[in-house]
């Protein structure tokens, strides 16, 4: 897919400004980073990986993510000074005004660092830093699942439940760039403890840590599961792999536990579109990629009892997001593409 | 206050398209119809008011506005040439697009009424509709509470709860005309029954009905309360003054069935903020000016315990409502001045 456009680009001049301008998408994850030279249409012209070791420290990780940059733009058959603009996905707090990031536990506890600033030194091309998850639900919403809908609500279960909201085309950061954290909306007052320390947040009742506490507890209890035998009794860890094949194998007590926790990702997803009546939802995120046949269909039936004004299913659809492990990338880049460029 | 503005007016020349442009704002409710004459500075130069009469139909409260329209005219010492634009708030589903009410219970049951045509007609003025909620968020932040602000969430508990989100200065209407209906927001999964049939939203658990429907549980499971004297046994209805001055007393139940929803709409506030992060949140409503001096200190501690993202108080105040009984005209009025008027 990507080859032909290759070709054509090499024989373009400098600086490209017509409509296969290209810019580069960073997914900057704590394992490792991902990054790719993205064209107007969302198709990824060349792209490279490696890991991003935060153990080794702020400098080592930011050459890493140059260096993965470069290489990037060799697999496209390109040079850095036709990249446009740089976008690129952090797992934590980011200052998309400033390229800052304020606090990334998951990169080994950064605080404040010029991840923006440093990059376009480097590299010498603009560079718009975001959150990871905003970034993958800005991508689903501009080539992705829901791309032509311009209000889109991003719902990703996994270890935690990340989120992102894009309210007329436009990705909302919120005054002190603390929106989207839909994970810690609370819909079980007092309910169960979450990660975060505070009680009922959606994250606590149907993210893939909830879902296993919720196994492992009812096998203390005494309940049989064929899940006993697939982890390990001295770590009980429980994948979302393991789930799938509990799923599949038609596990009593996974069954449970997964049904339970898409009704209550329903019963949010209701109650989040009675308060931002989106014209869509995309769900993703590791449990979904998973377990999204059996708990999709639950969402969604759950999710339009629970709006206070009925709209018809196909005038507000909750779709399962399309891009894999490339949204983040995809969407750093075409969130460069609008807000990093000089217009 | 408005009377200098009044005689100013007088001696201008028409069409005013300056400084001093007035705006009808409407109050059209289910009791009463309430009309202003508002100027830019959000200062009322003539009022009017009148029961709205829903049981007499469609045709006879239509009447009855553009009478009190033109009464608030008369009482600003103006004519209706010298109207640049109305608004009207109204207690229903409403299409700002086409000013056709969808649907409005407390109108005896309004359906597709084309409100804002048939009063374009009536005063030759151009209209615009909206829901009176959303228009009463509309003038807290822009005239009221919340002025200066540019990312308000204004949420009302009274009989309900309403509510209405400004992002960017711009009301949140939504894809269907339906956002903005946070008092359907679930906090309580599989909680108590609401009014709209569902379970645990924060209406259930936090409007003055609720609060009425758990003291009156209370008292008939024994337990005593001064309240037993305020209310009628035979129409057991508790109002928001009877709730104040069982609180002013010091009454222990009316107290911890107040405070509790107090913290209930903390826990909401504070899940709403980790999802949109506005620059501020009001409060208003029959409740809160009730019963404001005890539930607010509660409401605000409780919301910045649940912010995933510590932020100060003073960067995310949440205020108390200031334009009373004048919200809903004020808003209608000031969301003509920028969406009916032709640029």
């Amino acid at each position: 897919m990507g080859k032909k456009s290759k070709k054509n680009r090499q024989n373009q001049n400098k600086p490209d400004l017509g409509l296969h301008a290209s810019r580069l998408g960073i997914d900057l994850g704590g394992t490792k980073i991902l990054a790719g030279v993205v064209d107007d249409q969302g198709r990824i012209l060349g792209s490279a990986k490696r890991k991003t070791r935060p153990e080794r420290g702020v400098d080592e990780v930011i050459a890493r993510i140059v260096k993965t940059a470069q290489d990037a733009v060799v697999d496209a058959g390109l040079d850095m000074s036709a990249i446009k603009a740089i976008g690129i996905g952090a797992p934590g707090v980011a200052d998309y005004r400033t390229g800052v990031i304020e606090f990334a536990p998951n990169l080994n506890n950064w605080v404040n660092v010029a991840l923006g600033p440093r990059l376009e030194q480097a590299l010498g091309v603009p560079v718009i830093v975001e959150n990871d998850v905003n970034a993958g639900t800005y991508g689903e919403a501009t080539v992705g699942a829901a791309a032509g809908y311009r209000s889109v609500v991003g719902i990703f279960p996994g270890t935690g439940i990340g989120g992102g909201i894009i309210l007329d085309g436009r990705l909302l950061r919120g005054a002190h760039n603390a929106a989207g954290e839909i994970g810690h909306m609370v819909v079980l007052i007092d309910g169960p403890r979450c990660g975060c320390g505070r009680r009922g947040c959606i994250e606590a009742l149907a993210s893939r840590t909830a879902i296993e506490r919720d196994i492992l507890g009812e096998l203390r209890g005494g309940r049989k599961s064929l899940i006993s035998e697939l982890i390990d009794p001295d770590n009980p860890q429980i994948t979302s792999g393991t789930l799938a094949t509990a799923l599949a194998e038609r596990d009593p007590l996974v069954t449970d536990v997964i049904e339970r926790a898409a009704y209550h990702l329903g019963v949010f997803t209701g109650s989040l579109i009675n308060g931002l009546d989106p014209e869509c939802v995309v769900y993703g995120g590791g449990l979904i990629e998973a377990c999204g046949p059996v708990m999709l269909p639950i969402i969604r039936e759950t999710t339009y009892r629970y709006l206070i004004r009925p709209i018809e299913p196909d005038r507000l659809p909750i779709l399962e997001a399309a891009l894999g492990d490339n949204a983040v990338l995809l969407g750093a880049a075409m969130l460069a593409a609008v807000e990093a460029e000089p217009a």
